[in-house]
Order: structure tokens, then C-alpha cells, then sequence
């Protein structure tokens, strides 16, 4: 099996970094990397922000609630950007009224979020670390206000890179049978007790992960998680909509 | 450079395959792949369909209008999926009505889409060739029908992968300058001036691939893009709610 596919196989995200910025030309690799991810219809509908700056880093920190993201070596935002194509469309008189659609969005979601792995993967192929930021979408109202988005841009996914200071175990993932199928969607009954092996599984790994911490099985904690409803998550849909998109 | 990050740099869109379908292990090894990419909250919420069936393959060839869809070595549909969790929740009792939020659809297409970025690299990585099929979301209500697709689960990307019967010209990608900023989005003026020797570098591009077919600049594409609506597409968001998703 080749290095990289041996890589895809050993990912672990790494949330503990050791204090040295990535150097630029490192950065200038992870944005090539990105350019030359596929792209929908060749539109190149997202762009990366890079925060350098030690207040916005920890505003973002804040904001996801998670310290290590203002300790990292380097902070991307992946922005959903249809805002240069608009003004692309704009300079030769074209309406551009089609951004209001869910589909203009998904497309440029869907090329950000792309370009995202793709960092990952070579984050990782030049031995450093990350993590990938849902966290950012808790208030996609501030991040809007603190890095200046105009109409049609918004942040969807952040990746926190550096020089990993931790090794953590390799995350149980769900048996194959149960998440990949075959022509058609099989009807699905009694989940939990398909999943006892793997529950079983993931149990023994947060024990040894932390035997002070939490031991739930997988199937307690997505039953936990759909009571979670972080209150500037459930506006998400609000924020993208005031931004320009998701009209229809 | 390591070699993964040389083949993130070559990275083509291969449309034509030799007439090999890929082998078992083969596709295993590329589901094992998308199993270990990085997932929200360890929710693991998405699922991944392998069409065989040729009449199934031969129905979204149709509905993306592109024949080599039927004619790939596999072809993989990538499902935001929610109806797993769903199920094992409302097992143990548990309130699901978050599901309905555009946040809990956005992490299950997210997870979808990073691990649809994680099988193009390693079929590359396997000496194999693959497309992105952004066209499956053309008439997502009749992939509902054919795959089953219960309350919670939606298509998201296709992946027609193969092996290789062409050898296309890398894809010039917009300058770094114009996609990578740093602490906050720049005021973007006179795009298309800015961008006239990109589209000066597109032109030649298409030139080469085919003299007598589309030598569009860059810019043109783009504000030729704001007029394509296709019907389909345009209702999208309504399809993705009759799912039961993105009521709020």
C-alpha cells in the first residue's frame, strides 16, 4: 500500500501543537494544494482566509470555545465565495440573481469544503497536524463582522495546522456494512443492537483515552447529540440567508 | 516534495475510462478511506452508495447528461445521512427534531463532501482516475426514488472513478492573490482587469484542448454561468426539505 493511502488510513486530528507558526512557503503549499482541488463547473467559488492576527485567532478560540485554536501554527477559514463572481458577472452587465439560490451555495460549500481535505492531506503528508473547526459556524454573525464578508461569502469550515504535541489513538470508526450499501438504501432496524460490537469498541477507547472521562458508547452519544442545540447553530440557516444566500 | 502532495499539484478530472471495473478490494480500500477522514462530533453522518447496477448507472448518466457516468469503472454516491442517527436515538427514546435544522443537514453534507475529497486522492494514489459529479443534484427527487432514500438522507456528490483513457492538460486555477487573504476580505475592485492575464492563460488552455470548441476567458464563463438555471437545480432546497431536512 502506498504512503498516502497508508496516511488517509492513520488520520488522527491533533488539537495539542507545539509553539512554531507554520513558515510561509509551508502556507503557500497548503493554498496550491487547495487551488488545484476540483471545483464545480470550474467557478472556483470559494477563497481562504489565513488568520495571522493573536486577537482574531482568539476571537475565533472563543467563539468555538476550544483553546488549542489560538495556539495553533496556522488558522484557515474556508469561505463559500460567489462575491468575486458576482462582481466578475456585474463588470459585464449580467444579472446575477442566481446566487440567491440554494444551489449557488451548495456549489460554492461544496468547493470550499473539498479544498479543505485536500489541506488536510497534505498538512499531514508534510508531517504536520490538524484539525478540522465546525466550531466556527457557532456565530457566523461575528466572524462576518470581524473579517469584513461581503454579500456572498460565508465561513463554512475552519482547519487549525501545526507541529503536532500529541499522539492520540486512532478513532473507531463505524463497520463498513452499516454506511456503505449497494444500489439501494436497505431499510435499517434495530441500530443499536447491530451496533453492540462497535459500541462495545468505541467504549474501550475513550476508557483508555481517559479513564477519568467520558466512556459513552457511540450510540449515547448521537442520542446525546440531538439534544444539543447550540443557539447560534440553530440560526445558521438566518446568518447564511442575511449574507445573500439560501433564498430559495 | 513527497509524492502525495505532487499528485494533489497534477490533479485532473479524468472523464474517459478504459472498460475495467474496479475490483472488490479495490473499493473496500476506498470505502476504508472515506471511513477514516475526519467527521463532525464524531456523528459519522453521512453514507456512501455504490451504484453497480448498470440501469441505475445508466439513470444518472441520463440525469447529469454525461455519458461517461455509465461508463466508469465504479460509481460512488456520496449521502448526507441522518436517518442512521435518527434511528438510533429515537431507539433510546430520544427527541430528533433538531434534524430539521440547517445546521444538523450542513454537518452531514460536510462530512459527506470531506470524505468524497479523501476517495479522489486515493484512487489517484492508486494509479486510478476519477471525476466529481456535481450533476447527480440536477433531479434529486428522482435519485430519491431510485436508491430508496429514506426521511433524512440526501444525495450530496457523485465520484465516477476508473482507469484512466485519457491525459488532459492541468487546469490553470486562479492566481493565489485573488482567493488568499489574510485577517479579512479585501475591498475587490476592476476584477476583470485583474484577472486579464488569468484569462489570457485560460484562453490558451482551452486552445490546446480543442481548437474548434469553447476558448471562453475565464471571466466570460463566469458570467455566462449566472444565466445557466437549470430547472432541476433550482428547486434543490426543496428536495433536500421534502427529505425532512432545512426546515429552519
Amino acid at each position: 500500500m502506498n504512503s498516502t493511502i497508508q496516511n488517509q488510513l492513520n488520520h488522527r486530528s491533533i488539537r495539542k501543537f507545539k509553539d512554531i507558526p507554520l513558515t510561509p512557503d509551508q502556507i503557500n503549499l497548503l493554498v496550491d494544494v487547495a487551488r488545484h482541488t476540483s471545483t464545480s463547473s470550474f467557478m472556483q467559488s470559494y477563497s481562504i482566509l489565513s488568520i495571522t492576527d493573536p486577537e482574531k485567532k482568539a476571537k475565533v478560540a472563543q467563539i468555538g470555545n476550544q483553546n488549542y485554536i489560538a495556539e495553533c501554527g496556522h488558522l484557515f477559514i474556508m469561505l463559500a465565495d460567489q462575491h468575486r463572481n458576482q462582481l466578475i458577472a456585474e463588470e459585464q452587465d449580467t444579472d446575477t440573481e442566481v446566487l440567491g439560490s440554494f444551489d449557488r451555495f451548495f456549489v460554492a460549500a461544496t468547493d470550499a469544503i473539498l479544498a479543505a481535505q485536500n489541506i488536510m492531506i497534505a498538512a499531514e503528508a508534510m508531517g504536520l497536524g490538524a484539525v478540522f473547526l465546525g466550531s466556527i459556524l457557532n456565530q457566523v454573525d461575528q466572524l462576518i463582522e470581524i473579517f469584513n464578508l461581503p454579500e456572498h461569502v460565508v465561513p463554512v469550515l475552519g482547519i487549525a495546522i501545526g507541529h503536532p504535541d500529541q499522539a492520540p489513538q486512532l478513532k473507531p470508526r463505524l463497520p463498513r456494512d452499516i454506511m456503505h450499501f449497494e444500489n439501494t438504501y436497505p431499510k435499517l432496524e434495530n441500530v443499536c443492537e447491530a451496533l453492540k460490537d462497535y459500541d462495545a469498541i468505541v467504549h474501550e477507547y475513550y476508557d483508555l483515552r481517559d479513564a477519568n472521562n467520558r466512556v459513552d458508547a457511540f450510540t449515547t452519544q448521537i442520542a446525546k447529540g440531538m439534544t444539543r442545540k447550540h443557539p447560534g447553530r440553530m440560526q445558521l440557516l438566518k446568518f447564511y440567508q442575511g449574507q445573500g444566500f439560501i433564498k430559495y
